[in-house]
């Protein structure tokens, strides 16, 4: 062995023997040191550390979690285990939001153009639809040219030239997270709340804005089922974000049903034009309106958060949200006629089909897990990252929660490619959708809570 | 892709995602069935399921436990990973002893040929010394020209001439034990009984016998600090043997102080060759009669263990037990003149330095566990599993717990091979020796339970 190999197998050789030691210790319910984190994230990185002594790790802290020091510092070696973005020679400050995700979740599309016009830029990246949740860039890449795998150099160039600019994760950003994240999808280690706030957070650090939305859905359609959980990731982000040095607030909201009325890629764009127009479903309006305004509030340019909405319900009445989201889409390589006339340019499906209400009432529930599966079966999400998603496929609801319907009336129309899966589609939105007498008691207010 | 390729590719995904749903089920506290057990072990044995995600699952089982059902599977799955012996065609029956390990524990040494001698065929596959614990393969291989390593149509053909055959692990015995074993020593999964109790029981059952008696030793210098969990270490595998169809008793001893007085590997054989003429430290004699006799017992060769211990106490009085040892040590190429003279056949360490007590008394107590560490590091032990051991070096203590020492006689003998690693070794004993004016009250007895 030359001296170098011999060097980096005594170095491999440590490294094993001092993971084994970290690993029992937080089986047995110790707390690690931020040096001790930091080196087990670095090792693991760099491969020192092999995958299986991670996975045992990231059980064990599934079984014991960890406290805010250690999750701070897990936190920040993710966060600087690649680029760490600074957007300091900007004229304005900087915000983000984040969703954990759910079913119709196209919050973030007409957000950051509406926020942007506000004078505050979004540099945000983004992630894919996996399982029944979808996925910003997916929605993006509806339109037609529309080019999500840009370079930070891009990134940074659109971002001050448009105030927003909406890209996939890269191999520079956060390499730990991505790697983490890869092994506890197949270890069964995503439950965590302190893997879950370090995998979301350090890639929001490490884009380096100032400010940050966290928009925790709660409900049978969300990673957090019950409001209980939601409040103690919600938390436990804001704590962190705190703790970084970041201002950050986390809104609890509703993921009982879906969001909006358009449920698949490019429906989903036809909705976002439809409210960077003044106009779309009232709840997914009232999303863009309650964030946009806290990001402005925490960045600093409006006094309070009502303030900060009225800014936000402007941007979108008067167009000028609408006019960067154009510039946004020319600036990605899409077809920017995409605001004019969304149904011209975005792909359609073949067979648009009707789902009949087979008793007449109010819309007592939808079920947004149900429909969030029927989307992924008709072709509109992914069970695996590796899938390819159908950008003209999903459903639009003409009947939302409350709703009065008339039986025979549509609730909602499919958008399917072959007529197999469109009728099972149909009879699955159909058994999604509750009609009865009255609103299902159980059903969530759109805002549940607000954390600081 | 060729067709057989393509097929393999999509069996992996298929073990991944199931792995996925049983390492989820076991974190969640739930049970698998049999089947799925039995399916993950043959698709890790395979490489279907990963060693990371193995790993997760062993720390899931760490968390949650096994029940006696998927304990049972477990083992029936690991046992039948490999070659399962029979000793259907051999006239006698057949036994086996296992210890969990400790400090100065040659015990199956002497105990294998004095259970031959009284009739009890006793195939034995041993293990080696790793951390403070020695094992009997390398005690063994201190005689020159023996040879452990075995194939097992020797193994069997040893056992039905001699009446007794000692070997080391062989990649046909327990496959998945041998994997899962080195992955849980890596990844801080080791200290979970399901997985300690399938690890012991899959290599015994695979090896056939008929009857087992289990040591689990007590203390500091044992795996089991205590006696509760040594006592439900016991109580798993016992339980789980008699599931498998065998006899089995298990036995708690101490191991707060070394098992008799010589440590090391050659000097372990020259205790052992005292003990089988019919001498040697009474604790290391008494365990081979109560565990030899209890061996004969389950066997069927006597009505009750007290007439188990006479016979093996009668075999080693008269010489049997070292007549089959003598042919034992032949058979597997070892040089037999080592019963008659073993200090002139086994390697010597060129110095011998007393520990000299610095004070008066009784001998109150001798950490079993810093005395195997100071072995460790004088060289008969090894601190990872592809390290040498020196057979020559270790310790004999000249005064044991309870005897009366004067200052400045010497408690033990340091046999080392290097000055400084002597002078070091001499210290460690000197402070792992404690001299008093009684026995410490907290000392263990030799035998603190028995679970049939």
């Amino acid at each position: 062995m030359g001296r170098a190999v011999l060097a980096a197998a005594i170095e491999d050789r440590m490294a094993t023997t001092r993971a084994v030691e970290l690993i029992a210790r937080k089986r047995d319910g110790g707390a690690l040191t931020g040096a001790e984190i930091a080196a087990l994230v670095d090792g693991y990185v760099r491969g020192r550390v092999p995958d299986y002594q991670m996975a045992a790790f990231a059980m064990a802290v599934v079984w014991r979690g960890m406290d805010d020091g250690e999750t701070a510092a897990l936190l920040a070696a993710m966060q600087h285990s690649g680029d760490v973005l600074s957007w300091r020679d900007l004229d304005r400050p900087t915000a983000d939001k984040h969703s954990t995700g759910g079913v119709g979740d196209k919050i973030s599309l007409p957000l950051a153009p509406a926020v942007a016009a506000c004078g505050v830029a979004v540099p945000m990246i983004s992630g894919r639809g996996l399982g029944h949740t979808g996925g910003t860039l997916d929605k993006l890449e509806s339109i037609p040219g529309m080019n999500v795998r840009l370079d930070l150099d891009a990134f940074r160039r659109i971002t001050r030239d448009v105030g927003t600019c909406l890209i996939g994760q890269t191999d520079r950003i956060c390499p730990a997270d991505r790697k983490l994240y890869a092994l506890r999808d197949v270890t069964a280690t995503i439950e965590s709340i302190p893997l879950i706030v370090a995998s979301i957070l350090s890639k929001k650090l490490a884009e380096g804005v100032d400010s940050l939305v966290l928009d925790v859905k709660v409900g049978q359609g969300a990673f957090m089922k019950t409001r209980d959980s939601a409040l103690a990731l919600a938390r436990a982000m804001v704590g962190a974000a705190h703790t970084a040095g970041r201002r950050a607030t986390a809104m609890l909201t509703a993921m009982d049903r879906p969001t909006g009325s358009h449920i698949g890629n490019a429906l989903e764009i036809v909705e976002t034009i439809a409210v960077l127009k003044g106009g779309g479903p009232a709840d997914t309006r009232q999303l863009v309106v309650r964030q946009g305004g806290e990001m402005l509030r925490l960045a600093g340019v409006v006094s309070d958060a009502a303030a900060g909405e009225l800014a936000i319900g402007a941007a979108l009445d008067d167009g000028r949200a609408l006019g960067v989201f154009s510039r946004l889409v020319e600036a990605q390589g899409g077809d920017p006629r995409v605001c004019d006339d969304p149904t011209a340019v975005l792909p359609a499906a073949p067979i648009t089909a009707p789902v009949l209400a087979d008793r007449g009432g109010i819309v007592a529930a939808i079920d947004a897990l149900a429909v969030g599966l029927a989307a992924v079966r008709l072709g509109a999400g992914r069970d695996r990252a590796e899938d390819a998603v159908d950008p003209a496929v999903g459903f639009v609801f003409s009947r939302r929660i409350g709703d009065r319907v008339e039986a025979g009336e549509p609730i909602a129309w499919v958008h399917g490619r072959d007529p197999g899966r469109t009728d099972r589609a149909i009879a699955e939105v159909r058994a999604a959708c509750r009609v009865g007498d009255a609103v299902d008691p159980t059903a969530l207010p759109q805002f549940l809570d607000v954390v600081y």
